[in-house]
């Protein structure tokens, strides 16, 4: 928590349904990744744009790795909290940071990265339009 | 839509993530299930209860029975709403009715209905609580 | 069990995995529908078909309807069977039914159906095209 | 794939599904970590135990941390190969890697690892186990 954490960021808020939980009680690891798609879904709608214009206007952002960390559990019905900023930008990948917190956001749950190539509707890779390199600042 | 909807009833906005679709580019039909549980967990919330401090009163209230209907499709980033009502309830079960509409609800994209036992911690099926009874008025 | 399973059917087995169990322990409810669709995917393969080809030719089988009944869970680590038989077959949609059991076959779990439009690419509703019905036979 | 593949290791198949998939038309990047899950308990199977079995002995292992790069898609009913070994073991320890493979095992469509705690029932973190130990060897 030394770093501060990366700009543009916004925070989400998310109640913790019983179909995410699994046997131990808890929010199944792989759910997480869920979780951070709707953080910069949030991040990138907040800067005015929508995942969806982008993907309309040819531009996909494939998750080409993400990393988790898991520091303590959410379980049921608890609102946890999605903050999420955009960590880098290059000529043709994003990165995006996360940390997700219990309700009053007192601790970290998980903290998580993923980067994105940019490609176009047939998979290339192509340089980050102005457009969306404008989005981000 | 002649049929009133039962009451108590309550909605629910929801945002469609990416993670939610199928290769249809629309949300996958399991995933309806989820949002009708997202649906009547709010509805026992906003009774002044949650179904965590059910489980904690030591009653679950397994799915015996669940239907949906799809007549039209929901997408990346729409919100859509979930209407949730309680449809009966009896000596031993409970049952729920749902209705997702689209952004403006002027369309409704699915119906469904679940069923539920009332069992107690080991699986065996128990009447419903007298504090349960009075949730549901 | 009275009523015969309908035919061309087919059985596949499946391994449930951590991340389809719930915090109460078993299989979440919503998790059965992707067993379905295993299960139907498996029965058109088997007839010599893919979905994936049944899509390729621009026809594909959205789901209208879907029903389960849940008798028995299912767990972590358990072998189940899912059953699945082709129903009914009209001019514009097709119907399956589903059965999943115990490793041993003793017992059933679930019980279910799913009704499905046929339709072109555009989601307009088309007849069951030739090759489709041979295949049903 | 210079530093050869870690032992003890295993091979599982899996059939993609339509319910893994997303808008994209590929399996949805939070889905890899279920099939890490698969993969896990088949090593651990293959050795003469089960996870399960682990668990009713007290021991839990959560996921502390977990990785994935993606190479390349998997696309609906595409059988893929999750190629699973035991990295590390410490006393509080164990971390799995993983490649996924195409049908043909000629091409790795993702890597991962996960680092997984060692925990009793409590969540307290505890030892390995003799007992566990041994399985790994």
């Amino acid at each position: 928590m030394s770093t501060p954490f990366p700009t543009p960021s916004c925070w989400l808020a998310h109640r913790v349904s019983y179909g995410e939980t699994d046997a131990m009680g808890v929010v199944y690891y792989a759910n997480y990744l869920h979780l951070f798609e709707r953080g910069r879904g949030e991040l990138i709608r907040g800067l005015g744009f929508s995942y969806a214009t982008v993907e309309e206007r040819g531009i996909f952002l494939p998750v080409r790795e993400a990393n988790c960390r898991y520091l303590a559990p959410a379980r049921y019905d608890e609102i946890i909290h999605i903050h999420t900023g955009l960590a880098a930008q290059s000529r043709a990948s994003l990165s995006f940071v996360y940390e997700i917190t219990n309700a009053d956001q007192s601790a970290i749950l998980t903290r998580g990265s993923t980067q994105h190539a940019v490609v176009n509707a047939t998979g290339k890779p192509v340089r980050v339009p102005e457009w969306l390199q404008a989005l981000f600042g």
